[in-house]
């Protein structure tokens, strides 16, 4: 595992979230691991601009903040809630120096049937936050999540759909984010990838892979990489192949790394990225 | 609820699996249900020609039989049993008195991470199985599945994917189910509801609802109807524009409806169906 075999790799803070931050910079340092995906809560936690000299000072590249989103309120305090909330979130992505602010839609209110009402929300939800995050060199990026969870966390469910609502924007503003457990099982998936690529929207390319049973409420059984169902070579190839040369971020949400040694963790993750989708 | 209102309705027999055939039987005839979609494994403990006697002497539909498929394999000795199993599966249909046998295509084999292979070779298999049915006047009604069950159980994930497979076969011979627990979540649904219906495709129209959070496995935790995120009034309206005019089954897999008693709970299926689809 050599230092250009990693020149790619970034980890997300959550697939080692039992690292401390001070804790996963060390570890990165000592791995030759160039880059980190971060997330609101534990840089909140640590100070925004504390996290960001960390990390800075480490060399570090913050190659995604996640995250924000969660625009499908229908009340008009939680809809006013949400944009203040997503306001903030673009202010420490700019504060932590990266150019990526990966969005989740968020899922139906409650008792609502109406996925497509949801959807528009979502994009006047935008008009707003776009160009206040392109004002400050931030761009985001539409994450559409498997369509299990489209009920409860994401009526964004597909790369089209995802698209549809960047495409209302300049690509300097809005584009998406590809992760392979969330658009492995999509035959369509790749003729978007391409629709992405070309337009300059991939804002940043994840991994995980695709392993079952599925744990109750399916949020942290997101498999390692090699362990699944997903060839991570193949759509590493396609991102490529629609202009992507960016990070390539490994987000594993999993009961079972978190319940082990976190620096350990980030050391077999990095060997596998290595593995399955460097080599 | 008059006998109007549940003319169209039938009850999957895997939604009251608590009862025993001529429980099930009894208690259709005692509330008026007209039809009932059966399953192999319980239909065959009873004995398939004396549960076609049982069911037909009390004046029930079978809508479905319940389910052939699995036809994923690449081992020859298991694509065998799996064709033998399915030609079983034709001629217990017929033998049921009903016209339509619902196909689970399969998962992907140990190890494999081909989705497009496994998909070509339900094809291969459909070519095999689609005449054999025919000639006992049974049709074949390929069932997309969720996304979350495309590596384990059917990688046959979207309608699209299921008439683009249909549609290599004459109607009469091949269709596709509608089931709105699998299909609610996509926006392209509505337009390949209209496809399948314009060439015939609409073999079968099966309702459950989407309920959080999933359980474990995500096998059994289908909704009753008006509990979850689907406007079951809409979707009905759908296969109806597109034409289809035939039984509407009820099919929930869900342990707390297991857990209770049958006769009640296919009393509630019953008043939910009149109240969430008919009124």
């Amino acid at each position: 595992m050599s230092t250009a075999e990693l020149a790619r790799f970034s980890v997300n803070q959550m697939t080692v979230k039992q690292l401390s931050l001070p804790e996963l910079v060390d570890a990165c340092v000592a791995l030759g691991v160039p880059g980190v995906g971060l997330w609101r809560e534990p840089v909140r936690r640590y100070g925004v601009e504390a996290a960001a000299r960390l990390v800075g000072d480490a060399g570090l590249t913050v190659t995604t903040l996640c995250r924000g989103g969660f625009l499908t309120a229908t009340d008009p305090v939680e809809r006013a809630e949400a944009l203040g909330d997503n306001h903030a979130a673009i202010d420490e992505a700019a504060t932590l120096g990266t150019d990526t602010l990966v969005l989740v839609s968020g899922g139906l209110p409650a008792g609502s049937k109406d996925l497509r009402g949801a959807r528009e929300r979502v994009a006047d939800a935008l008009a707003v936050l776009a160009p206040y995050a392109a004002d400050r060199g931030v761009r985001l990026a539409i994450e559409p999540l498997h369509p299990m969870y489209a009920s409860d966390r994401c009526v964004v469910s597909t790369l089209a759909q995802a698209l549809d609502l960047a495409e209302r924007f300049p690509a300097h503003q809005v584009g998406v984010t590809v992760d392979t457990y969330h658009v492995w099982w999509d035959d369509q998936a790749p003729a978007q990838i391409a629709r992405a690529g070309a337009a300059g929207r991939i804002h940043t390319f994840q991994l995980a892979d695709w392993t079952t049973p599925l744990p109750e409420g399916v949020l942290n059984g997101r498999g390692q990489l090699g362990d699944g169902a997903i060839d991570m070579r193949e759509w590493k190839g396609r991102v490529e192949a629609a202009g992507y040369t960016g990070p390539i971020e490994v987000e594993l949400f999993n009961e079972r790394l978190w319940a082990r040694d976190g620096r350990e963790v980030l050391a077999q993750t990095a060997e596998r990225f290595v593995e399955h989708v460097i080599r």
